[in-house]
Order: structure tokens, then C-alpha cells, then sequence
């Protein structure tokens, strides 16, 4: 299996995340792609190829403009303003605030954008996210040419990213723009599968009402996880999409049994909306020693995984999410693709 | 003039503001009342007086029932789950988050109830709230007793604070609560007069389909300034009090000049209201040396709209809302009140 990556991942280099009323350094870092990255290597992948430039059409097509121009210009809007620290949200339009719309003050404005609040942004971010977004079209040309499979190395991740929502350690949502140039390539029927612990909001919300992008979910149930305020099982899709959005919110502590049983009636669901190519946003914060998370899965569950999805048959394009157990990232990544090989 | 204070307030005593990106110590402490405390002293008012407990059942006219809930047991769950800083929300009901309600987990219940994300919560919070409302309670009832005019020395401040939603330093809305014991007392229409730098959100929230208190604010305008996303002048009230909430956003750097026109135009509109008795939010932020504010009031100008108030010849409540140069907040606070008894 090919691996699409690009270095300029390093550009987002942030500091800073909210968690629990502190300031910490961010569990979504650099080092999660040098562990997968060696893993690769390790185990015998081809070598690492670096993203075409695809422009932002592509992008263009799942986020609206005034979001893409807020990525760009926030940090140097925000340094301009003078503040110190990394830019983070502190209001936002909540639920008895009924202006809509972007204030002019960035401060303001970051609010509008936000998803949440624990993802700073700091220099080189929106650099970072446009070539992840590369990264994950390049990859989808290389499964829209023929190959099996292939890896989106993505960082940033982006399953949180909205149609112009920022948060979750997420900015442009690279498996949406990915899934819309399989469409585009000739797929009538996309499936995105997305196996992340976190529930994937953004990809969620960009198709909620298509009937072409069915999008399954395997998380943690948002009364107990991030992002709480999506991802119930009652969430179906509307207009055209409706019975084509399925969550699995599942309970903390879910181990593998259980989470290997929904994931095979996701299995049975993409078969039966007759998807011709599958996305799968490819998080491992599903592994038992995930410092943020809460399901119990060991590391050769990733290997069974991986072959119960190869079993589809689809043309299968891997998209890395989120997984902050970084000492074994690479190994939980790189087994889900091996399990798919082998099978 | 009587004032009343609970040394209660000094229960409130978070260590972190997050702000501009960074966790810094909160504008809001206790500090800001010993520098009122002594400029009462030093001008001769007489001696605080102590709040009289009045129980739930008056806050709990303004506030829901979930909402006082959580306020009492936010920071008990938040050290029960393990969270190592102060309570700060980051993940909130943002715009594309569909579910309606608290999650279960308290991190995320704290984002269903926050307004906004700069305000900590830590031990202690509840109480001084609650002793903040008493103190507005006992205030209000030294005028519906007969006293001319009363100094509810409140801290925190509540004017942010909604229904349900606390922020802005705020957790209960001392000044909607004062006014709804002022019409209990008798006075038919009781309004609201919020001459707080910031915009008065909460009360405009609370009172918004309600005729027999009409709110009016004049504020840094919402494009620019905090609370950014309500504020505007187009926003009037609906049902019965369709026409009975008044914003004056004014821009930044405004000087009293401007502002006192707009106050010159919410006095006559008191009067046509035909207010019986009148609450003051009185933040003295509007001060050109505050340091998270942008209008440009001098000391003396606080003296003078002191005695504008005065002439509407209302019975008259003030409540203590914001102000952060602490060095100048008793004089600038008392100039409002002794101009207001020089009139």
C-alpha cells in the first residue's frame, strides 16, 4: 500500500491546549507522524510520496469561502491585535447570544469559527492543513487510478472540521474533500467509515444531507466523550442523506467484542447503500492506553480490524485521524493497514 | 446612601482568566471591592450593612432550576473527575451541535451552561454568588421600604449571567433578581438601566418578552467588544416587551460626550415607560483608564451622570457590576453615587 505524506505537518507546531482548566502542551503533536512514519519504514512499505498540489477547488467544494479566508488570515489577525498567547476562543454565539455572523474583532470572530476550544492556533497552521488536504487527494487519485488502497498520512486530522467550524485539532476535513474527488473520479457512491474514537462531527454535518456520502461512525457515546454535543444514535441524516448518517455511540470502556460488533453492521450498511469506494478516517485512540479517550482496544485488534474492512472489497482510502498514545501510534496505524493487506 | 455587602464575595477567589491565549489572574477579584469598601469610608456613607438571607425562592425566578443545579455542584464533580485546574469550559452546543441538554460528563455540562469560556469556577463560587443575591435582595428591599436610593455592593457581578448560562464573571443575574423583588414590592415598572462598559446580555435575556421591565443599555458596541454576539440596537424585545429593550452600542474610544447623549436619550425613554422604580447595573468599566475596556469616561464625568440618574427622580437601585481599574473603581463608583445624592 502507497503512503501519501508531506512534511509541512511540522508547521503546526502549537503550544498550548485547554484541557481540564489548564494550559498543556497539545496531545495532537508532530511526533504521532515520526512513530507512524518509522513504523512504515519497519515494516516494509513502500517509501513515503509527497502530495501534488491540488489548489483549494477541491477544498472549496466541502468548507465556505469565509471559513477558508478565516483560517488563513486569524493568526496574523490575532498577532496584529496583540495578544500573547496562541489564539484560542473565549466567546462564542452560544445559545441565548443570537447574532449571526462574524464580529470584526478577531477575538470575536475565532468564537464564530469555533467548534470548541481546547485547539489553539498558533503560526503555520493553516500552511499545514492545506497540505494535509493534499495529502489526502493525492491519495484518492491514487485509489480513483486503480490501486487497492492507499494511506493518507494526514496532520492535521479533520473529521471534527465543519463546513466552517474549526476544533478538535481539526481545520480542513481532509476524508469530506477526499470523498468528494472519489465522487468526482467516477465512484457513484462513497462510504465513509470512521473508526476515530471521537465522534466525527464535521464529516457528519458536511453530509448530512447526501445521499451519495453515506457516513457510519464507531465513538464514544457523546453523553460521556467529546464532542458531547453530536453523535447520538438518533442522528439519521436528513433530506436526501436520511437513513444514510448511522452512529454507534458506544459506552466507556468498550472493548473489542462489542466494538467489533458494530463495526460489522457498518460493515453490512455500506454494502447495502452499495458504496463503490470507502473512506476510512483512520483514528487509533480506540487502543486501550489512549491518554484521552476510554475504549480498551489491544494492538492486534488493529490487525482484525484492518482485514474485516479489506473483506468489503471497496477501493479503500485511509485517512489518519486522531490516537495519542504516541510510543505505540505506529504500530495500532500501521497494523490496521497490514490487517487490510493480508486479508 | 445605605449600602449593603456580604464579605462573603471574598469566597469568589479564582486564580485563572483565560485571556488573549494565555491563563491569567482574573481582572474580576476581590480587590476591586476593598477599593470601594475604603472610598465609602473615606466620603462619609454610612456603615455596609450586612445582606439578610432570603433563600432560593426570588433567584429562582430568574434562574431555572437545572441551572442553580449545576452551580452548586459544577466544582464538587469537576475535582470528582479528576481535573487538576480551575472549571473552564471548552466544548460548548457551537453552531453545527444539534443536541439539546446537558451531557452527562461535567466537562461537557460545564459547555451547555457556559455564555462564555474566560470565567473559572472554583470552590467557593456558589456561595459568594448566592451572598451577592442577597445582598441585591436586602438592597432592593431598603427601597421598597421607602429609602431614596440603595448600594448593592455585589460581587460577583451579574448582569452576564442568564437564565441558565453563566459568564462574564457573572452566575447570578443580582440586578434582574433586585428588579423582580422591586415589583413584587409594588412598583409596576421597573427598569433597568445598565451603564456597564459591557453589554448587560443576561438581563436583556431574562426580561426580553417582559413589558413591566424594560432594560436599556449603553455599551461598547458588539462588532468590537465583548460579549460580541448580542447587543445590537436592532435587537427590541419581542411579545409583550416588544419595544422595551433599548441598546445604545457606542464605539470603541468613546468619550462622554457621546455617552452622555445616549444616556440623556435612555432617561426620557424611562420616563415614557413609565417606570415607578429604577436599578442601576452600575459598572464603572466604562473609565478610560480600565484596562480590558476602549470608552474614555474621566473620574468626574461618573459624578456628574451620577446626578442625571437622579433627576428622573425614581426610586433608585444600584447594583454593582464590572470595573477593573482597581486602583480608581471607588472613586469613580462613589462619584456615581454622590452625584447622584448631590442632585
Amino acid at each position: 500500500m502507497r503512503t501519501v505524506h508531506s512534511d509541512r505537518h511540522l508547521l503546526r507546531a502549537n503550544r498550548t491546549e485547554l484541557n481540564q482548566g489548564r494550559l498543556v502542551p497539545p496531545f495532537e503533536k508532530p511526533e504521532r507522524v515520526a512513530h507512524i512514519l518509522a513504523r512504515l519504514a519497519e515494516r516494509g512499505f513502500p517509501a513515503v510520496e509527497p502530495p501534488v498540489e491540488h489548489g483549494l477547488d477541491m477544498v472549496a467544494r466541502v468548507h465556505a469561502p469565509d471559513y477558508l479566508h478565516f483560517l488563513e488570515t486569524v493568526w496574523p489577525r490575532w498577532t496584529a491585535a496583540g495578544y500573547a498567547g496562541e489564539a484560542i476562543p473565549t466567546v462564542w454565539p452560544s445559545r441565548r447570544m443570537t447574532r449571526k455572523g462574524p464580529p470584526e474583532e478577531i477575538d470575536g470572530a475565532i468564537g464564530w469559527y469555533a467548534l470548541c476550544g481546547e485547539t489553539s492556533i498558533s503560526g503555520g497552521t493553516w500552511e499545514a492543513a492545506r497540505a494535509a488536504a493534499d495529502v489526502a487527494l493525492t491519495a484518492a487519485d491514487l485509489v480513483a487510478g486503480g490501486e487497492r488502497a492507499a494511506f493518507a498520512l494526514c496532520r492535521p486530522p479533520g473529521h471534527h472540521a465543519a463546513q466552517d467550524m474549526f476544533g478538535g485539532y481539526c481545520f480542513l476535513n481532509n476524508a469530506a474533500i477526499a470523498a468528494e474527488r472519489l465522487r468526482d473520479r467516477g465512484a457513484a457512491t462513497v462510504a465513509v467509515l470512521d473508526v476515530d474514537f471521537h465522534h466525527g462531527n464535521g464529516t457528519q454535518a458536511i453530509f448530512w444531507e447526501r445521499a451519495d456520502v453515506p457516513f457510519l461512525s464507531l465513538h464514544g457515546d457523546p453523553r460521556f466523550e467529546f464532542p458531547y454535543f453530536l453523535g447520538g444514535a438518533d442522528e439519521i441524516g436528513a433530506g436526501k442523506g436520511e437513513g444514510r448518517n448511522v452512529n454507534y455511540p458506544l459506552p466507556p470502556g468498550t472493548g473489542f467484542e462489542a466494538w467489533a460488533a458494530a463495526l460489522e453492521d457498518a460493515c453490512a450498511r455500506i454494502k447495502a447503500f452499495g458504496a463503490e469506494a470507502l473512506v476510512v478516517s483512520l483514528g487509533v485512540d480506540t487502543f486501550a492506553g489512549d491518554p484521552i479517550s476510554s475504549f480498551k482496544l489491544a494492538s492486534p485488534d488493529f490487525l482484525t480490524y484492518g482485514a474485516r474492512i479489506a473483506r468489503l472489497g471497496l477501493p479503500t482510502l485511509f485517512v489518519m485521524e486522531g490516537g495519542y498514545a504516541v510510543a505505540e501510534i505506529g504500530v495500532n496505524t500501521v497494523n490496521v493497514l497490514e490487517g487490510f493487506q493480508g486479508a
